[in-house]
């Protein structure tokens, strides 16, 4: 089934303790992309600058990504990130961020998007969010995910949008920090509680969690030896799960954790290398065998 | 099979954000009795002084726990411990320790144990747990457990203890310690090379990771609204984890994922209340009923 995403699009330039990168694809909203196009084809609504090159938008059109939605500011320039990783690669610092052509950005979902079924809201002020959600007819399951800045300055226009939407993603600091509590499965029940009925909480290294009014379950991430760049992880986590989720065309329970299985597996891939580079050269074969073995790891 | 601990008894006073407990049972080898005895009867080896109650000792017979091998110092008094758990209950602080009868223990394994085949060393200095293994005559499975000290003060011992053992269990933080490294998966991988064939790392309320020297395989915390209490989760862990391999009489990969499991789900209950008394009104149709629901979570 047909699904939406609209997000970031960045040059991201990349510190970690071992190596640095600059000005590689990034953005919220290509990560997604690039982990759900194993599952479905996707439709992306965001805002570049002229500098971006022709080949990003081939690239992620050769791997069923509709990037129609795609507007081009003349002129302008792409959205820049930068940060930096520490010790372990759990935690990172921002150290510059330039708007540019995002500043002024107003999502238009194109006519032909507007049937989309399932939809992704990837981190944007909720305002943004919730036009966006406005210009959508009549989808069967939207996601949302957000970040610590948008619950200090817009709870809200959070708040409203979480009363509007099937699920939510969330990292496990901002669910703490939205929610004042110092317990996560606490934080999980009380978003619950605030309206959308899947929320997924993630944690990073040591997995995530899914909050339904019926159950708490845990999944702890993909083992990886070697984390290269954790830039993406948690949107290309988004991705598998709202791929999977628009394959199967329902959100259901049963549905939902095969979906969020691949999610762990696509952003364990996503981590291995820098940017979009280790998605770029994954293949759905890749994606099957892990899923196998994740599933095999945990089973007792 | 025969399973045997030696370990720290204890009078613990815990503070919490919302209560505090007074010199309360605890100390690392009655929590794994308590939570070994679900699956096996347990052989004990410590230390009390003339101040410990005849009623603990009692409370542990009753559950299968051979109390036979607990020395009495007279005029001695039990070792004491105070420590307070902080926001999260993730991280605790020790506010004091009177070591009392504890300082000049030397553990003497009573002949009619020296036969036990499942050993667990509970955290000691290293040059305690050597002499320990010195009086088992022929063990099938040794387990250690150890801490930052150890790891600062007797490393050469502690390694030299790890080439004689089958398995460690240790926190997260302890085993980057140990291995100097800031990757969790890298530093059980080192851990391995220093003999053990299965290292535990324990994460607190991220669960836990089995290394083999074929795979490593993640576990995560059963979901808990209402932590109460952490002290003595990881030594419940232990329990759970020895008590299930001396059931099965084997330690083989097959029989461990559910002893892991078991373990998993024992220590859960442990951080339910404060002390040992969650542990203590726990029934085995509980263990069952959420060993279950836990295989069932992870279940994809």
């Amino acid at each position: 089934m047909s699904l939406l995403v609209v997000g970031s699009i960045a040059f991201d330039s990349i510190k970690t303790p071992d190596t640095s990168i600059e000005d590689t694809l990034g953005g919220s909203s290509v990560y997604f992309c690039l982990a759900a196009g194993f599952f479905a084809p996707v439709r992306l609504v965001g805002v570049v600058g002229e500098d971006f090159p022709k080949e990003h938008i081939r690239m992620l059109e050769e791997r069923g990504i509709d990037a129609s939605g795609l507007e081009v500011v003349e002129g302008g320039e792409t959205f820049r990130w930068s940060g930096e990783y520490f010790e372990n690669m759990n935690k990172r610092e921002t150290l510059s961020v330039s708007l540019n052509v995002l500043e002024d950005f107003e999502p238009k979902i194109p006519d032909n998007f507007r049937d989309s079924e399932f939809v992704f809201l990837a981190n944007a002020a909720p305002s943004t969010q919730l036009s966006v959600l406005d210009q959508v007819e009549n989808p069967k399951f939207v996601m949302a995910d957000t970040m610590d800045l948008w619950i200090q300055t817009q709870q809200a226009d959070l708040k409203d949008l979480f009363k509007k939407i099937d699920g939510v993603v969330i990292n496990d600091d901002e669910a703490l920090l939205l929610t004042d509590t110092r317990n996560i499965i606490e934080a999980g029940k009380r978003i619950l509680d605030m309206g959308p009925h899947r929320v997924v909480v993630k944690k990073g290294e040591h997995g995530a969690l899914l909050f339904t009014h019926e159950k708490v379950i845990p999944l702890p991430a993909y083992p990886l030896h070697d984390v290269r760049d954790p830039t993406g992880a948690g949107d290309s986590f988004a991705g598998g799960l709202m791929g999977t989720l628009a394959r199967a065309g329902e959100a259901e329970e049963g549905n939902f954790k095969g979906a969020l299985a691949n999610a762990v597996v696509v952003s364990s891939y996503c981590c291995e290398d820098f940017g979009v580079t280790r998605l770029q050269r994954t293949t759905s074969a890749d994606i099957s065998r892990r899923f196998e073995d994740y599933k095999g790891l945990l089973t007792i």
